[in-house]
């Protein structure tokens, strides 16, 4: 597979595209709960803090000198994910009239503070509006542009109302007016990325050029030398590489920097070749591609991996317990391997996805939906120093109102299409609808093996469905009879007439996993992790008792599936043979022999930790 | 152990006393070469980058707003830890002309700098003179003065001359009508603590009782409540702990904060008890100890453990890649050490002492004396993202100057005396003479177990040697005579009427000792550490090729011992049989089972490190 991925070559852009919100029904016991806790909690808590915290009331734009709430740079971003958010889910909840009222209340207070040149930014009218523009590398401004434009299409797709999509094109025509390597305009860019990819969005949806023009402008010119933010604004050259502006994105080799931003960034780039068949610049996309999957991600698919800069470090630099992993950047990397694969059809870029989706990213919230983590660390002790205990909110809340957003789309992720081919990413029970086109998924996965895939209309296409990387056995049976078929790019493709009622079967072989990391990552030496079907597995003190490091796992085979205590029904935990050695004596260090103790071990799902209270917790266990 | 630690008794204040610099000559293959490249290589670089940074210029005090080096307000501190070393190293070169007049040279400019009210310090004379005293707990100014107090005993003890004693009395004269309880003084305490421990020796030298008083009023009133920094100096309660304000002297019990700062804070805690005969406060500096050493202290004798505050952390937080283990801090804990066993007699503190001074203390220079770590961590990777290498200064170079006085006292630590009774705590070859007193020690010590003690005078005492925490079996002859005698509070004493060329042999055994840290140190679970004698023992990718990770080793007893390439002749290597396991492929993560492969390891003194280039270094290494 490295083989593979050393030699992964960008042929042609072939632009699979994935269902909008409302064409995929979640159905599984893993997402849909998720998806329905977004709805009744994330949705409802985030409203709440957006209130009491004053970002709702930063639009009135009567903030002066001296009064409480000061806008931040940042606030206008976590409105307009939260808008974001609420239009997604009121796709999801076309009933909700209460839902639909709220949004447009938020909408309207939003494009109320739009200024007459079309400028829209709370912090910079109120607070600072003589720097408007001035500081690209830190202001957010941009970024805050970005999300805005992002929340205006949800809206405009949820609701059909114009509003706040003509007033986002009126302030993207102003950065247009202001940007680009005209006369008279800024050769600046965001310090961080978003808006990038909210243009390509913009354009798409209106059809006009110029916001596509601005998107590659901001791309292309990053990095750029004379840089913009040395001659500009002050910066080192030492600070560069966290605003991935060290280099240009055709010179860029690896993942750098802001994890957030790099993904980002990364998801504008994808986004511009795929439109452009910019062959080469999405060979770059795989270039990152590849440095994060394969040197600077966790098991868990959680990357950035220190919080000096909340950045990727070097290669296999990836230590545990002070792991950062910020939330918002395992959704990052589900955002840009989505659009990878949309661009290239390559299944692997799914395995990263699915990877991601199902453990650094949903760890990040509870399964009550309104306690978050904005860092999600591998090995947490009771008194770690680091994140251990999911709280309501954050000063910096990003991770929440980027889950507000994130929950809603995740039927996105399971399937995509294109004109002659529908595609099952990931064979999460679940109901795919667009036009006459209606096939249902059924079964138990993650947990389960067993996908069942049922037309429930006559359909003419070739149906594919991705084998994951993680799987060695599937068998398939189409109405009964046994097909044997090689995967192309990761995907089983059947091309038929197929009649309503017609069934696929897909049978997943889903034995326990015993993974090892690559020798150079320095914290994960001698350890194994534990892994089924998608989902990485950790061990909490809540079933094992405390001091997690006492306890060594046997890679005997003897793995035994059960019931999770405590974790929603259906939920499978993993036990097996262990042992524990212990030293006599108390001493801080002595030459003591240790005692050697069999015991049992029990490990959840990653992604469910610290949902049953404080608990220690580790991903990498040492092996005997 | 643990229990007999548990029940540390304070029983009376005993007194031992430490022999001078001038008392000891240290004559072993360890430390012999460390001094003398004090005197060869550290203080002349830390004399150049003194001058060059303009620390020595500060004292001038033209410095005018707009010029370059601003004078920094720990400068002061620096250039008195270098006088102080300066003095300490004419002692042991009283013949070195050039020294002396250079010593007395910068002594005359630092005493030019005193203000008619006896203030002395650059900063606040030149750079804010308006907040003299005003940001006790941020601005050094008592650290300052209490490390000119030092140095001008140093100078005077050196040189006989006054001048600079007579110019710190003054100064101490005027701190002493600025802080107190009394009607219109200021209740505050450095934030920084020093201060305390130089004005005993003040006292000490002066005979000056109100310089007690006054260290006496720094260490009583520090914590009190209300808070002076809190109510005086708008500093919020979390930030008390990291300048151990938090509490009072009279109710700690862990060493917390600042690991430099505790340290030395427990010097001046210790010295006034032993001066008070405070057994109840000396017991509170046994509480310390008891924390720093059993459940805050890195194997090596570095303490605190995180770079944030270069504070103490929890029990048992103890990370080896990112340890801080500042050198200061290793340093500081040998002075506490040392005073506790002098104040209480008990062999005990001088185990921690003499893992401190072999291991943690040390490392923190090169062989050429000329090279410093600041963080002493116990794992690097070449590409670690913490030190790797020594370098020549730092801008904030407390520890550079800190060697220049630290390591001419050396001799000092090796042995003690009370009226009756002469200690060897360390057998490394050295001669001790006092008055008509001459005792000579020779042999190889640490690398080597045999020891020799002569008498070189005829002498009527109880002569006591240490055998320390680490030694399970030894051997001692009288005049070729076996001896059998128990060792009481870690010390074997022999009353005589010793004659000039009496001779005791003692045969310590030195067995490779493989340790284990208590398990609830994360980090080390399922590694051992190598001892030998007092050094602690650490693997170098030189020895052992890159990925010292990946290294596992037998606890199978067969050690051998060989000369260590590339280190000083005499230097003892351990090397032992290990085995490699390496999961084939280079994925970043997977189910590949690992290939295990015999090899051997090689292991050198962890304070050696880093002296033949940038190489990995791993003190714990997993077993297998």
């Amino acid at each position: 597979m490295a083989g593979y991925l050393e030699n992964l070559w960008v042929a042609s852009v072939l632009k699979f595209t994935s269902p909008s919100i409302g064409q995929v029904s979640v159905e599984d016991a893993y997402f849909a709960p998720r998806i329905a806790a977004n709805h009744e909690a994330t949705i409802p808590a985030t409203f709440r803090f957006s209130r009491e915290t004053g970002r709702l009331d930063a639009f009135r734009l009567k903030w002066k000198k001296g009064m409480p709430n000061q806008p931040h740079v940042f606030w206008d971003s976590d409105v307009a994910k939260f808008i974001e958010g609420m239009a997604y889910d009121l796709v999801l909840h076309p009933d909700d009239r209460k839902l639909a009222e709220k949004l447009d209340k938020i909408v309207s207070l939003v494009v109320s503070a739009q200024q007459p040149d079309g400028y829209l930014n709370t912090h910079f009218t109120t607070v600072e509006p003589e720097n408007r523009f001035r500081f690209l590398h830190g202001a957010h401004e941009l970024y805050c542009c970005g999300h805005l434009i992002e929340a205006s299409i949800a809206h405009f797709q949820a609701t059909g109302k114009r509003n706040f999509l003509d007033c986002m094109c009126r302030y993207a025509d102003y950065v247009y007016s202001v940007f680009g390597r005209g006369k008279g305009k800024k050769r600046g860019y965001p310090g961080h990325e978003e808006i990038e990819l909210a243009l390509v969005k913009l354009a798409d949806i209106t059809g006009e050029k110029r916001y596509f023009r601005l998107a590659q402008y901001f791309i292309e010119e990053r990095g750029r030398k004379p840089n913009y933010y040395v001659a500009n604004e002050n910066r080192k050259e030492w600070e560069l590489a966290n605003l991935q502006a060290e280099t240009t994105v055709r010179e860029r080799k690896d993942a750098v920097g802001h994890s957030v931003r790099m993904m980002y960034l990364a998801c504008g780039m994808a986004d511009v070749a795929a439109r452009a068949d910019d062959v080469e610049l999405l060979a770059r996309c795989a270039d990152v591609f590849r440095s994060v999957s394969q040197r600077r991600m966790f098991i868990t698919g959680g990357i950035g991996s220190t919080r000096i800069g909340e950045a990727f470090e070097g290669d296999y630099k990836l230590g545990n317990l002070d792991a950062y992993a910020e939330s918002c950047a395992a959704m990052g990397l589900v955002w840009f391997t989505q659009r990878m694969h949309n661009a290239t059809g390559d299944g692997l870029y799914l395995d990263v996805l699915e990877r991601a989706l199902y453990n650094g990213a949903l760890a990040g919230i509870s399964l009550s939906g309104d306690h978050f983590f904005y860092q999600n660390p591998l090995r947490s002790s009771v008194d770690s120093p680091y994140n251990r205990e999911r709280v309501e909110w954050f000063s910096c809340s990003c991770c929440p109102t980027n889950f507000c957003r994130f929950l809603p789309q995740i039927g996105s992720f399971l399937w995509s299409e294109c004109e002659s081919e529908i595609r099952l990413n990931i064979p999460a029970a679940s109901t795919f609808r667009s036009g006459d086109r209606a096939i249902q998924v059924t079964g138990g996965y993650p947990y389960k093996g067993d996908v069942t895939v049922r037309f429930l209309a006559d359909d003419d296409c070739t149906f594919s469905f991705r084998v994951p990387g993680w799987c060695r056995r599937y068998l398939v049976k189409v109405n009964g009879s046994p097909l044997f078929t090689m995967p192309e790019a990761g995907f089983v493709k059947i091309t038929r007439a197929w009649k309503k009622g017609d069934k696929i079967s897909i049978a997943l072989a889903l034995p326990v996993e015993v993974m090892r990391a690559n020798p150079a990552v320095d914290d994960d030496a001698g350890k194994v992790a534990f892994q089924r079907g998608p989902l990485v597995y950790a061990l909490e003190s809540i079933d094992n008792g405390p001091l997690l490091q006492t306890v060594s796992v046997l890679d005997d085979g003897a793995f035994r599936l059960g019931p999770a205590k405590g974790l929603p029904t259906g939920t499978v935990a993993i036990s097996g043979h262990a042992v524990e050695m212990i030293r006599p004596g108390t001493e801080l260090y002595s030459a003591a022999k240790p005692v050697v103790k069999k015991r049992s071990f029990t490990a959840i799902p990653y992604a469910l930790w610290q949902n049953r209270g404080l608990s220690e917790m580790e991903v990498w266990i040492r092996e005997t």
